[in-house]
Parts: structure tokens; sequence; C-alpha cells
């Protein structure tokens, strides 16, 4: 099918912009992520106050910088895309709109009243970091493996919940309002902490009882981080071995080595 | 055998409420794991002292209604069930009593003196947690596994708390009751913190050879954790293969391995 | 080779005390178990100030009746064993004497200068703790597990205390004495706390550099953890298949599972 | 090739002290390693206050003994090497040179305000510990894994940090100022310190909505840290069959599967 110059252009950004396979598109794909990682840390810089009043109006300058360059990326991809209602509704296509809406909100909502909604929208720019996500090359097996294993690791979760729902009533009843577990809530927060062997310390047990429970559910949570990486090692390996296996040919058997050109048990030469 | 109408639609409740194979069982378990999570949820409301103060009156009505209709729930698994008193006795039917009955307790003894223990009796509903347990599906090849590697685990914690109990004591004559080790339990009670990098720092050394210590115990702690991890993991992948493998035509038997093909019980050829 | 009426009594006790193959050795094995369980949960009761204070004199006449007790147990110990020599001067024959001689040596030496070494001396009671381990079944795949990976593990734990000595100096050079970090040893003190994911609190970053190393250190405790694991991991895995591996007498394939009786592979009937 | 007497002495002093198959250069190995130990424990003990002020002469001599032991092995290296330069200009040569130097300078710089310079300089020796790296041995299997997984690792880290630099502006934004989250800066340093499950507790979180969000980081560090564990377990058992392994006696290719019957790149049969 012969294409029109102009689509066959339009065709070339697209490769560009949304693959990664060519060395442009490979090119593209980098600079952007240095760009939305230097963006992130200049809003970062900015939330801290003595930069801010030193710092303030060239940080301000660079912000509207990367908002106007992220902003006519995003009207590109809109522009190359084939299906660009369908982009614009997926979830990238979102967080990309959201990355680069506060800055504009900030300016034509310049009233006092605002300022604390301002800052929060502000922050929303940090949607950018998921953004790197996906110019991150690798991170499908990992998905892949966590997607398998999701039903095993709801029932973990739900496990975990459980004891530190418990746990936390129990310490509620044993150490009091005057040792800092005020209500339920704040004990199912302590024994969050406790059983992910956390630890912070701002709450701590004071008497014997509560003292021997806590080194239970310590015990416990040290014990039972095996049950998560017991699953997802077993996942992972179950997946390593979907990218090894092809049958032999000839004896069918599975499991070669990915470098394989020959039957480890036939001898006959693999397809 | 021709059964009863009457007989028949106590079959079809019995599979409704106790089984969960049947589009209609799920609903019922689905609904009875929400309503517990519910119930669970205004319990904790309840101890915060200013939820209790603005809204204690919609509070006490809402756990009067859980508690009727976990109550009807409990009367008609005793109507359904087809031996009333094995179910009465096993774990799950006295969990359902102790679920419900705190709250009846504190309407007939309706004493002042008998504050206190009420708020322990009612917290005892917080074993409808436990219940849940049961409705999430999956679970069984955890319990499964921790069962297999029970004998291992026993032995592993032996080995924490004895490494505890040394340490603990060390610890006391180290630091002494000057730098919070006011006695052996109390050290153990560190100890445990310690080696399962809980680390509160509500008790830290300040001499050079409780720091030493303290170090040893750490990195032994952050090595040592390779073990129950090690234990699970092998377990888990042992009975992930029990779940993949066919069952022998001849005798059933299940659990072979991948490549078997021969039964390794009767011997016959797999299929 | 006919034995003599005593010798064989002797033999026959050497039997219930050295091994536990018959029911009589096992039953002595655990009663011995919950004796130095008890006799340790007395010493640290005595250590606990308000406990001493009330119950003193119960808890000297019951340390004096353990200590008799592991006595005649040591006594009889000597008298059974074949070469008495070799099992007094054998790792479990010294811990044996280390853990009644305290009581003795406090009887011994009664003068008031000496009561800090009597607490010493008292708490090396605390070596029966490690009496425990021999008589606890099973424990033997994890040491030799641990054994087998002992290189690995060390190289490992070298690896660690790198980290930590170059970290804690980075830490003394950036944080100074000012933020608690006084001299080099307390920085690598700190470090361990922190690379072992245990984290005090009691001595903590104030700088955005230090708080800039602090991230990366924890962050890679966080996943280096995986080390330690992955070694074990494959090590039990190994002795895993140790256990179970006996080859096939007809055609000699290794693997089977531990109830196997026909070979999975030919078929052949197991010896 | 004949060989001259005086390359046949170098020689066979650079077997000495730059491998470690003879005994006499595992020896030199051994001994280097613990004059580095020696010289690292020196640089600790000399920046504590107190002993510094006690031992600073006989430290320093210490100090001074130990740089010229090094120099004299550094000199005798760049002589018996094949290439000097080459290896001057290696890791491990800049390495050499660094841990020497900072001695020499605080000899010819002399002067009052460099005192803060030098105690930088000084604290450079600490590179002395990555020497002890290379003469360990079996560390280059962890290496290889480690290397073998980087992609993986990397996608994982940058993972974490999106996490942590997300929950951390959340953090920032419920939590404000006065809860101590002064910053996103440090809104991030507490978030890796949380998902890290290190928790100093030097910043904590008051409000209810930051207790939920810390409970949900505090679980989702505590179950990812499967992520790194699963990757090098994998990695690890991959290159333990490498290990055990024969190579192929025709074409000399190692790392069969343990059932291998035929060399699975040149198809020949393994003994």
């Amino acid at each position: 099918m012969p294409e029109s110059p102009r689509s066959a252009r339009r065709e070339h950004w697209r490769e560009i912009i949304f693959e990664s396979e060519t060395p442009a598109g490979r090119r593209f794909d980098v600079t952007l992520l240095w760009l939305i990682g230097l963006s992130i840390v200049c809003v970062m810089l900015e939330s801290v106050p003595s930069i801010k009043r030193d710092y303030g109006q060239p940080l301000l300058v660079i912000e509207w910088v990367f908002t106007i360059l992220f902003t006519l990326e995003y009207l590109t991809r809109l522009c190359v895309v084939h299906r660009p209602l369908c982009y614009a509704r997926s979830f990238y296509g979102i967080i990309d709109v959201l990355s680069i809406l506060p800055t504009y909100l900030i300016g034509v909502f310049p009233g006092l009243q605002a300022l604390l909604v301002i800052r929060v929208l502000r922050m929303m720019r940090m949607f950018r970091v998921f953004k790197m996500a996906r110019h991150v090359n690798g991170a499908e097996l990992l998905v892949r493996a966590l997607y398998g294993a999701r039903a095993k690791i709801t029932v973990f979760f739900a496990f975990m919940l459980a004891i530190s729902v418990v746990s936390g009533t129990l310490m509620y009843l044993i150490e009091g309002p005057e040792g800092g577990f005020t209500s339920i809530p704040t004990g199912v927060y302590w024994a969050v902490v406790t059983i992910t062997t956390l630890g912070f310390g701002d709450i701590t047990p004071v008497t014997t009882l509560g003292r021997l429970l806590t080194s239970v559910l310590a015990l416990t949570g040290y014990a039972v981080i095996a049950v998560p990486t017991g699953i997802l090692t077993s996942e992972l390996s179950k997946l390593d071995g979907d990218d090894t296996s092809d049958a032999c040919p000839s004896c069918g058997v599975h499991g070669h080595l990915p470098d394989a050109r020959f039957c480890r048990r036939c001898g006959a030469p693999m397809a």
C-alpha cells in the first residue's frame, strides 16, 4: 500500500515517540527520561524553604520551561498517534495531562485563597514519576510474576491485616491509653509497624505482657516474611522457565538452556 | 434415594451457607465477609475517644444490628448443618459464638463495675477476623506449606529464642540497669526486638562492648532471616509441584514429578 | 561377646542418657529439656528487682535443687559414658560443667566484694540454653546447610563489614560529633544498625548529605538481604535433594519423591 | 623459552604477590589482609577522642609503619608486574595509591588551616577495606550473580525510588512541616527509611491519614523485599549449575543441566 509523504513522516515520528526499537526512538526516550527526572528534582528543591527563598525566581522559570516542553510533547503525541482519543483516555494519556496541568492552573487562578490547593496541584506533577516506569526496560517480567501470584499475595496481606487488627486490639487492652495506645486504630498502626519490623519507636510497650506480645509479634513478622519471598521466588523461577522452554522437536523434552542447539537427552538438533 | 421437599430445601440452604461452589453460596460468603469487615471497623471507631463522644449512639445501634444479624446466621447454620453438635464444638463454631456473645453480656450485666470487663469482652468480637480466613480462597496452600515445615520452623524459633536469651543476659551484664536493661526479661525483650531487626530504640546500648554485641546480633538477625525463607521456599516449590501434576490414571495418586512417565506408587504408565 | 550384668546395666543407662532412639531415652531427653527451661526461667525471674525482693528465698532453694539435679546428671554421664575424659573435654561436657559451677562458687566465696563477679558467674548458667539445641530433633539439616555455605556467608559478612566501615567513616566526616557521630567506631555501629534495617534511632542523620547516604545505605541493606537468602535457599534445596535421592536400580535416574515405589522414568520397582 | 635468572626471580615474586595459587602466595595474601585490618583498626581508634588524647603518639608511629609497609608493597607490585602502567591505572592500582597517600600529604602540608582537609584525607585510607575483597576467595560467584541480574535490580531500585518520591510528597502534603516533614526531600528520606523497614523514628506520622499511608508503605516494603530475593535466588541457582557441571569433552562448553546426556552446543555425547 503506497503511503502519502505526510503520513509516512507522521508514522516516522510515531515510531520515534512511541516505540523504542529504532536508535532515534531510544534517544528520544532517554532524553525524555532525563527531563522528567530533572523536573522532579526541581519540584523537590522548590519545597525546601531556604532554597525557595533564595532561588524561587529561577526555579519558577525552569518549571515553566519544563511545562511547555511536556505540553509540546503531549500535543505531538496526540498528533502522531493512530487513534488520539484512545490515547487521551489511556492510563498514560491521563498521567501525561495530570503532569502538566497544575502549572497552568496556578497561572490561571492566581488568588491568595487558592494557595493551599495550588500546593496540592503542583505535587501532582509527581505523577511524572510513573511515566518513568514505561521507559525502563525489563520491568515486565516482575509485573507478570506479581500478577501471577496476586491471589496468594492477597491472602498473605489479608492474613497480615488480621494479625495486625487482633494484636493491635490486644495491645490497646493490655497497655491502654497511658502507654500511647490511645485507640484501636492506633494499636493497629503500631501492630503494622511492628510486624513489618519497621519499629519507629514512637509507641512502645512498657508492661511485661505487652513486651511478651511484642516479642511474639516481632518473631512472627520476622519469620512470616518468608511467605511473600517464597511465593515470588517460585513464581519468578516458573516465568524464567517459560522464557527458555522450547520442547525438543525430536523427543519432546522441555527445560533446555537458552543457548541450547542440541537436545540434551537425545542429541537431536533444536530448531 | 428420594428426599422430602423439606430436607431438600435444608440441603439447598446448607450448600449456600457452608459451601462456596454455587453462585448463591459464593454471594453469601462475600456478603458475610463485607459484614464482618464493617462490624470490625465499627468496633475500631468506637474505641477512638472523640468518635465515641460524638457518634456513640449510632454506633451502639449499628453494633446491635450486626449482633442480631450474626446471631441469625449462627442459628441458621445450626439448623441446616448435618450434625449441629459437631459444628457447635468445632473451631469455627466456637468462634461464631464468641463473636456475638460480648454484646449480649453487656446487655445482661449493665453494672458500672463490669465496665472494664465489658471492654475486654467487646474486643473478643475481633475473633470475627479469624472468620474471614475461612472465606478467602487459596489460603490452604500456605497453611499446608507451613504445616509441612513445622518441625524446621520450630527448631528455628528455638534457636532464635536461645540466642535472644543468651544475648539479653549478656547485655544485662554489660549495660546494667543504668542503660535501661533493668532485668534479664527486659534484656531478652530487647534482644528479640534487635534480632528481628525491629529496633524500637526505647532501649539502646551506650557502652562500646554493648554496641559491639548489638552489631553482631543485628548482623546475625539480618543473615539468619535466610533460614525461614529458604525453608518455606523449598516447601512451597514442592507443593506447587503437587498442584500441577495429574493423578495416576490407574491408582489415582497425585503429586508426580513433571517428567514422570510411570506412576511412582503402582508403576502404571502415565497418560 | 558376653557382657557382665554390670556393664550391661551401664550400657542400658548410657543409651537412655546419651541416645534418644529408645522410648526411655526420648523421655529422659524431654524431661531434661523441661528442667533446663524451668531453671532458665528461674534465673530470669531472679533478675527482676521486685520479684527478687518478694520471692528471693524460694528462688534460691529452687536454684539449688536444679543445681543438684544437673550435678547428678553430669556425674551419671561421666559414669556411664565409654570414655569419660573424652566427654569431659568435649564441647557439651564443658558446657555441662559451666552450667552448674556458678551456684557452687557463690556458695564457696560468700563475700560482699564478690557480689558483682557472682552475678556474672550466675549468668553463665545461661549456657544451659545451648544444651537445648542438642535435644531438639531436625536441627542438623540447617546446620549442614549453613556449614556448606560457610565460605559464601563469610564473604557476605566481610562485604557487609567493609560497607559498614566505609559508610560509618563517611558519616563521621559528614555529620561530625555534633550529630552524635562522636567517633569512627560509633559511625560503624550506626552503619551496622542501618544496613541491617534495624534502625534504633538513637543516632540519626540531620544534614542533607548524611540523609542521602543513609537512604543509599538503607536501600543497599534492603536489597542485599537477598544474598544470604539466595545462598541458603539453593543450599537447602541441594540438601533436600540429597535426602530423597536414591537412584533407580534399573535405569539410574535420581531425584525420586520420598514415597516412590516405582521409577518414574522406566517403571521398574525401587528397592 | 629460556628465561634469565633475573626475570625468573621477578616472575617468582609476581606469583607470590599477584597470585594466590602457591602456598607462598597464599601466605602473602593472608599476611597483607591482617595488616590492612590492623591499620583500619588503628585509624578507627585514633578517631575516639579519649584514645587519641592518651595514645596519640604511639598511634602516629604505628600509622607511619603501616604507611611505609604499604608503600614498599606498592613499589614491589610496580616492579614485578608485567605492565606497570596498566596496573597503576587499574581500579586496585588507584586504590593502592589512595590508601597510602593521605599520611604523606599530612607530612608535607603541616599547616593548621589544612587540619580539616587532613582529616578527610586520612579517612581515605579506609579504601584499604576494598582491597580486602580481592583477597577473599569465593566472592566472584556473588559478583557474577549480581552482574547477571543488574537489569532487574536496576528496575527494582527505580521502582522503589518512584514509590519513595510519591509517598514522600504525599506525606509532606498530609503531615506538613509541623509533623517534621519540612520539605519534599525530607519526606523522601522518610519514605526510604520506612519502605526499607529501617524505621529510625526521628520523623513519625501523627495524623490518621499519615498513619494509614505509613501502614500501606510499611506493608509494601515488607512484601516487596521478596523481589530482589527472588531475582537473586534464581540467578544464584543458575550459576550454581554452572559450577557443578562438567565441560563437554568434545567442545569444552560448560554449564550443562545435571541430567544432560548430550552437549547442548555440539550434540556430542557427554561422558
